[in-house]
Order: structure tokens, then C-alpha cells, then sequence
């Protein structure tokens, strides 16, 4: 399948760039694309972006500017400040990388070139209804296989393609402790679709979607300074959207790209921004795997502030955050229809 | 992960050989086990096993023999006859294979020993409560990412090993018309479990699983000789199999091992045995997709014959053949029960 470049069509958003290596070597993926750069600390420091990059940088000075009141939905001092990019983003695609993946390898030693698979996989449809055992149909040299339903053929619209991570793993902080040494060396050529009804812990490393599709739902949530919770920015938005995309009929795809994850965070430090939410997500998973949604939520603002409703009623039990989270939730919302008129809800 | 050979845990059950390379192909792997091999065909025809192999051979006089009236529930003159073979065994494990699949090579060129994968892949647990992005978490060098619920990761036993193939894939009639050229040359070097909730298009070609786990639900339902219908038995088994896992909370692995399939069957003939399968699975699969169980069906044999009476009941409608599928579901779970008194229902 051709895969256009979509040079209009997609921006690049980064939390933020401590590592200006990152960017040499992205150069001759990403120079032709538009990067949204969301600084997560303090405002007073500068990041310096190499010439021949297109860029817009915004830090917190910015995001309240912008937003006034309701730039308190959006994390400070913590990578979850990248959603805002999602939202002051006019294109219709968004590819989110963080500043320690760097460009990997296919097993015959070919640069991947992961913004492409990530489009291959946005513009052919997912397939969440039924499972395909030679996984994604509609690649090369791949169809659906004796016994797939004819009627189920045509699939259904990706609004989201989670890309994998060479190297260092994406575990979290006790699995680090118990497995230092453990390195991801394993190239699996492939990419499915998350079947519906099936939650995932979506990684925001390595992520592409559809703005016009799900993007109402890529809120990474309420994380860092103030906040008693850190690390699972990314897996509320995948939560949170998995469930809004088995709601409206999206599909979600995992698997191919990899990009080469450098470094290992500090197991300790994750440790303490994760605890928490090691106990919570035991009452947060039964929440999302038995949430319905009901048939009016058509759009996805209406199904996130239902959602938002839920939040608050049922894990509002388990501390008084998820009600502040239920509430950012809203104001998220109201911040994205407001620099997103024409798609408000 | 050591994978004991399991010599006297598992029998290979093969359908007919009607080519000898494959025996002789196969034999550093299969020598050391034993062969159940179900002749399809005129019992009047001998199958020359070469020396060497340890096996016993069941041509439809044995069958008739040994189950008497209620031999009418095994399949004649089509593959799905080897069922018998999954009854008639004493053993917790069956792999069960097509005469036409051949030792694959593994992308380094050695030789794939694809019973080792499948004892492997049943050894260990399934987890189909929540996807997880490195796959099996239980294979070397890979584990539970992060955001995957820790009360999640014992996992449930594997009761199906669904392997796959390189070379010819397991197309229907009408894509095997449209795609008459195409290979599959693509080595996924993975296994995963198929999520709770999920059907996928079982094939029989290379497949393991434990007799004890799930082997009454392994029926391959009535095909070939007299029946309106062919190459749905794997099916017709993979949908009853998923469904009963799901509600006794058992595992279904696919991916790894690789076979080589090296011949495609005839499309034509394909046509006229699936084409009245095409249109009615259009149905069986919303009917297994909603099919509930109540909770007192806990043991297989209580699925099985609770989902009889749904069949009968709801796909009866579509065609008589779903009423004489139902008996013949409830026939074949007598005649298990009659086979394997200790575990009776």
C-alpha cells in the first residue's frame, strides 16, 4: 500500500526535548512535518530546536495564557502536558513521541521509518469484531482467512495505531526492580487490531491518531506537580478511549512501528509516582471493562462527559482525585470546543 | 522455558496420509509419540505406515465398531472424521495435524519443531483478560508492560494451542479464486491469547490442546459424506471451544508454531463445499457472539449439550441440517462419556 506523506495533514507533538540528539536523528523523518513542542518544567528555560525544523513551542506561560482558568486541566511538570499539543493542533493526524526513543532497526538493519507505518496503519481500516489469525487483513500479502464473516470484511474507521519499543521495555516500576537487565530484543512483524470489548495499556512513546476521530478522548489526565499519581497519563487516555472507540465503532491497531527506546527511567522515582495507581487500577479496570455508554453519547465529547459523570460517581469512592479528575475531564472538553469551534460538540 | 517432551502425555492425531514424504518428513519430531491416525475414506484402502512409527489406525469399519449407532456422529469421507481420534485417546494432550503440512524453517533456516511451541504454548497460562502489548508476557525476554493489572497476571490455564502456516494460508474458496498466486511468506514471531469475548476461525491443520481442559467441546460436527456442507468442522469446533473457554475461564493461544502447508486445495471444489457455509455463518456468528451459558453448566459436557439445545433451537431455523447437528452434538458427548467413563459428566 502506498502510503502518502500526508505533509498537511499530521503534526508531530513532544512533551518536551532534553536531548538535542533526538532531533538530529529524527531529522530526515521529521523535517518535513510541522512539530508541536509542549515544555513540561520551568517556563524560564529554554530548549534550543536545530535550525530546519518547523516548529511551535509552548510552555506553561503559553498553556495559561491560552487557556486562562482552565489551563489547570493540563499537568504541569509532568510528559501528560503533551495532550495540549493534541489540542492547539489544526491537523487532522498526530504522531507523539518522547525525546529518549530514537529511530530503530528492522531485522535486515533498514532505518524504520515509523511515521509511515503509523499512517499505513490510520488510513487502512481495523478489524475489532472478530479476530483474524494472519492479524492485520489488509497488509501485503495478508487477507482475512477461511471462516472470517463476509459481512465483517469491510472493517471499521482506526482513529488510533500504538507503536511498540525496541530495547528498553515499557514496564512498570516493581517489573523494573525485578528485571533490570530485561531488554526487548524481539522484532514481531506484525499489527492487529485490539479486539472490542478488550482493554490494552496504551503507551504514549510511540503513538499516532485521528484527531477528528478520537482526539476529544486523548486527554492524559491530571499527572505531576500536585498530583498524587504520575505514569498513567497515557493509560487513562487508552482506557478512556478504548472504550469510546468500541462505543462509536473505531478501531485501534498495536504493534508495528518500533522506534529504539533508549533509556530506563529511574525505577525508584516510578516507583513513587506509581503506587498508587497500582492499587487504583485494580477498582479502575473493573470500572472501564463493565462501563456503558449510552446510545445518545453519538459524538465524543458526549460520550467523554458521560464518561467524565461516571468518573466521579464510581471512583470518586476510592479518593477524592478521581472526583479533580472527573472535573478536569469536563474542562478539557470545554478547553478543546473552544479552540476547535467548528468540531465542538 | 524447558519443555518437557511430554512422550506419554500426547498423542498425534492425523486425519489421513496419503503422502508418506510427510511421515518421513516429520519423523525426528513425531518418532517418539504416538500416531492416532483416522483413515477418512473406503476402509477397504490399506495406509502403509513406514517402520519406525508407533500407531494405531481407525478406518470407519473400527469406528462403526466401536461406537455403534452412535458412530453416526463421526464425519465420513472428510477430514473432520479425526475427531474420533481426540475420543479414542487416553491422553492429556493432542496435536493434531493435516498430511499436506510440512517442517517449516524459522526465518535463522532451522527447522521449526512445532510440537515442542505447542507444549509450550499449553504449559503456560493464557491471559485473556487484558491485552498485553509485548504479547505473551510468559515467553524469555518479554513480561506484563506497564497499566497491566497485577491481579491479571497469573492468568488463566491454556486449554487450545492454535498454530499457523507458512507458504499456502488458510483461505476461503472465494479469496483462494481472487488470490490464486499468493504466499505467506511473513514469520510473526509471536504467540498471544485471543481475549475473553473474541471469536476467531479456528483451523485444524496445526492445532494442540488439552483432552482434559476441553476436548468434549472438539467435535468436528458433521461434514463430507451426505452433508449439505464441508471445511467448517475446525470451525464449527474453534466457535463452540471459544465460547465454553470464555465462560469455564480457559485460554486460547495463536501465533507460533509455523507449519508449512505446501499445496492449496482445489478452490473449486472448496466453492461447492463452503458456499452454503459462506451465508450460514452469517448467522452462527452473531449466534456464538450472544451465545450466554448459565452457571451451572461447569463442565464442558455441560456446555456442549446446553449449547445443543441453543443450536437446535436458534440455528435450526436456518436450515434442518443445525437439528441434525444438534443430535449429532449430543450423540458425540454420549459416546465421549461412553469412551472416557472416568470422566464422565
Amino acid at each position: 500500500m502506498a502510503s502518502p506523506p500526508l505533509k498537511d495533514q499530521l503534526d508531530i507533538v513532544i512533551p518536551t526535548i532534553r536531548n538535542l540528539d533526538f532531533l538530529e536523528m529524527w531529522r530526515p523523518f521529521f523535517e518535513p512535518y510541522h512539530l508541536i513542542i509542549v515544555q513540561d518544567g520551568d517556563p524560564s528555560k529554554t530548549i534550543k530546536v536545530p535550525a530546519g525544523f518547523d516548529y511551535e513551542l509552548y510552555n506553561r506561560n503559553d498553556i495559561n495564557k491560552l487557556l486562562g482558568p482552565r489551563a489547570s486541566c493540563i499537568s504541569f511538570k509532568d510528559s501528560a502536558c503533551r495532550c495540549f499539543g493534541y489540542m492547539v493542533s489544526k491537523k487532522k493526524y498526530i504522531f507523539t513521541i518522547d525525546d529518549d526513543c530514537f529511530v530503530a532497526n528492522d531485522p535486515s538493519g533498514a532505518k524504520i521509518n515509523a511515521l509511515e507505518q503509523h499512517i499505513k496503519n490510520l488510513l487502512c481500516p481495523s478489524t475489532p469484531l472478530f479476530f483474524n489469525t494472519l492479524y492485520d487483513p489488509f497488509r501485503e500479502g495478508a487477507d482475512f482467512v477461511r471462516g472470517y464473516p463476509f459481512s465483517l470484511r469491510e472493517g471499521v474507521p482506526t482513529a488510533i495505531s500504538h507503536g511498540l519499543w525496541l530495547n528498553i521495555p515499557d514496564y512498570d516500576a516493581p517489573t523494573q526492580l525485578v528485571k533490570p537487565l530485561e531488554r526487548n530484543t524481539r522484532y514481531v512483524d506484525t499489527v492487529l487490531t485490539i479486539p472490542k470489548g478488550t482493554l490494552f495499556p496504551m503507551c504514549g512513546m510511540n503513538l499516532a491518531f485521528d484527531r477528528d476521530l478520537i482526539g476529544p478522548a486523548m486527554y492524559f489526565g491530571l499527572m505531576g506537580d500536585g498530583q498524587p499519581i504520575g505514569r498513567y497519563d497515557d493509560m487513562w487516555a487508552g482506557w478512556c478511549c478504548k472504550v469510546i472507540c468500541d462505543h462509536l465503532g473505531l478501531g485501534i491497531k498495536t504493534g508495528l512501528p518500533y522506534i529504539y527506546h533508549s533509556k530506563a527511567s529511574n525505577p525508584f522515582v516510578n516507583l513513587r509516582k506509581e503506587y498508587k495507581g497500582i492499587f487504583w487500577q485494580e477498582d479502575i479496570i473493573p470500572f472501564f471493562q463493565s462501563l456503558v455508554l449510552p446510545k445518545e453519547c453519538t459524538t465524543v465529547q458526549k460520550c467523554y462527559i458521560e464518561m467524565s459523570k461516571q468518573v466521579k460517581e464510581k471512583l470518586g469512592k476510592i479518593d477524592p482525585y478521581f472526583e479533580k479528575l472527573a472535573d478536569a475531564m469536563v474542562t478539557w472538553i470545554e478547553a478543546w470546543d473552544e479552540l476547535n469551534p467548528t468540531k465542538a460538540s
